[in-house]
């Protein structure tokens, strides 16, 4: 058998997540909650199954659900998407990803990302025969320079691939990337891909700024979300994505022969559950509270923090306590002190090594406080 | 945007299952129950959300559904499987055709398929730049002749498509078809898809030929499995995927990056459910008795029915009836006669028309009762 991707292995989070139960370590790994969700949601799914909803749902999600994101958005950006032809439930983010590309990407086409970046999106593209042109983002700030994207471009250029909050770095787009973006794309027929999984999670009065909100970039994106992510409950693997009809048109062409649709009793529980803002509206603050905690905690830490304006990962440098490579540092960290972490080199295909890891702060407050008394022993 | 997939549209399941919605007519289109699955079973998820599996499952699937699964195989068919390399959990059949198609097929790589085929095949082959090469099988009894299969063998053959026992017709394949089968690829190296959803669903004590049992396929094979077949829930969206550990390494890099995992409190429920043969050991002769008391109803009618030796669906010929399309036929009779079905013409990339619809039996018998009585009008 020849690999059509070759050089890939497992990633990342399912290895440091592996080492972690292995070593009995805190995870701060990979990025999930280690505290309940909802026992109203819980309920709501069990409801759901009792009252059937245990066969297929329709192939683009169900109607009830694609009605209530479109409230949702509305609600929260004052922008309107049609349930019907602009909103497609998915089995996670990352199924999203992987459709829109699959569903856009040719053979040659050159797809813009920036990393360090989810480490779906490059292989994504590869598989699909299309090449990726990376941009590298530098600690601490992660700033793009809409300049040197200006270079990235030629005539292959058929996707550029944007994430705000990021995941790892916990940085934002501004509304003057925005515009700076608009500003580089107008005139040309490159589609966008919103990476928004994160949404929710942005601190200190801060507003996320999501590509539906500039019209110019709204008709050319597929934006994707998690509900795993916004209901504490990843490993239910519901999400969606909002794109214009012609683009959902070509999107849900290849979904429908992907995975058809999508779990049914949580759809429904899903859409009950979103129906009332009050069951999410408080998710910044939750989030915001528990950055505030671990950085306070890790203040006391040789560690020197990186700023987190989003997302729930916390990256930190380690370049005053060690010269490891950052892969050797967190599987020491594992084993010597019983932290698990994502190298920050995971996210670049030339696994750049800034000396700097990933904390994942979705956990319980006394899971932060052990794991950060361990951390200050370093 | 210039469409991946032209004239491509929404499959004929979501057509004819809204078509029926919207005159209320009696759903025997798409294959889904319209009976409640096991309480237990939904207990089981209930209890799994409660016991907080709600974050991410391991990526190619819980190590004890895994286990399970094994344990499963090895019973019904005295083939081990090895969890950790060989067995990965996937969000439906579906999911787990297109992962195995895209982890194998290269641009210009051919597929040898039969049709009438389940819908998906084709479409995704194209979508991966492969070519479709079609043996297109005929009524009344879909037999395959092997040495037809032999002339559609060209150096580019990459892989064949089996589907046993097949959707839409209920045919199965012989243990002399798998006989064929070796002698027709010894010494090539062409990977076999075999789609064995309907596994279970095996009438009149004939025996599944899965190609797990013959040593020269299953060291080539995909097989996949679905869970919503075997546990009446077709909307929960879990299956897997067999295939030795060299196929399964290539598929699991292609799964990580298209949905990463699957949903977690289900993997439990099924794991917890299935340990327990007695929860699944009489599904073929519930689905049998539905066969023969549809059949039975059906003989009053102007409807020549074929054979059916598997899966849940009857199809039956309509030409006494009638000379019309079967796409105008199966239309007809959901809005004169209140019953909705398939036309076999969509399962063949042609449209050939043979005058045959297909009716799913997943019914309460009084629902195909019901319909029986419309039919028997005509
Ligand atoms: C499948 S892991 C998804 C992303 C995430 O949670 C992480 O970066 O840890
Ligand atoms: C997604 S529909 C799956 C196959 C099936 O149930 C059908 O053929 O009706």
């Amino acid at each position: 058998i020849q690999s059509k991707l070759p050089g890939i292995n497992t990633t990342i989070f399912s290895v440091m997540s592996k080492l972690a139960a292995e070593h009995s370590a805190i995870n701060l790994s990979q990025g999930f909650p280690d505290y309940a969700c909802d026992p109203k949601l819980i309920e709501l799914v069990n409801k759901a199954m009792k009252d059937g909803f245990n066969q297929y749902a329709p192939m683009p999600g169900s109607a009830f659900l694609k009605e209530t994101i479109a409230e949702k958005v509305e609600k929260l950006y004052d922008i309107k998407y049609n349930p019907d032809t602009e909103i497609t439930v998915t089995a996670g983010g990352t199924q999203a990803i992987f459709t829109a590309l699959a569903a856009i990407i040719n053979a040659g086409d050159e797809v813009i990302i920036f990393e360090p970046a989810y480490d779906s999106y490059a292989p994504t593209v590869k598989l699909l025969g299309g090449l990726v042109k990376t941009y590298e983002l530098a600690p601490p700030n992660y700033a793009i320079d809409w300049d040197m994207v200006k270079k990235l471009f030629t005539v292959k250029t058929r996707m550029i691939i944007l994430n705000t909050p990021q995941n790892p770095t916990g940085s934002i787009l501004s509304s003057d990337d925005m515009k700076s973006l608009i500003k580089l794309i107008s005139g040309s027929d490159i589609v966008i891909l919103s990476d928004e999984v994160y949404e929710h999670l942005i601190y200190d009065g801060q507003k996320h700024q999501s590509v539906m909100c500039y019209p110019e970039l709204r008709q050319r994106s597929f934006i994707v979300a998690s509900f795993g992510k916004l209901l504490h409950a990843t490993g239910w693997k519901l999400g969606y994505c909002l794109a214009p009809e012609d683009l959902t048109k070509e999107f849900r062409k290849v979904h429908q022969f992907n995975v058809f649709s999508v779990n049914s009793p949580m759809q429904q529980a899903i859409a009950e559950y979103i129906k009332e803002p009050e069951n999410y509206n408080e998710i910044s603050s939750f989030f915001q509270q528990k950055r505030d905690y671990f950085r306070n905690l890790l203040a006391e830490s040789r560690f020197k923090l990186l700023p987190c304006n989003g997302s729930y990962f916390q990256c930190a440098s380690y370049s005053d306590i060690s010269d490891e490579k950052d892969t050797d540092f967190s599987i020491r960290l594992i084993k010597e002190f019983g932290v698990a972490t994502i190298p920050v080199s995971a996210f670049y295909q030339k696994a750049t090594d800034h000396k700097i890891i990933r904390f994942c702060f979705a956990k319980e407050n006394a899971t932060l406080a052990l794991a950060a008394e361990k951390l200050k022993k370093i």
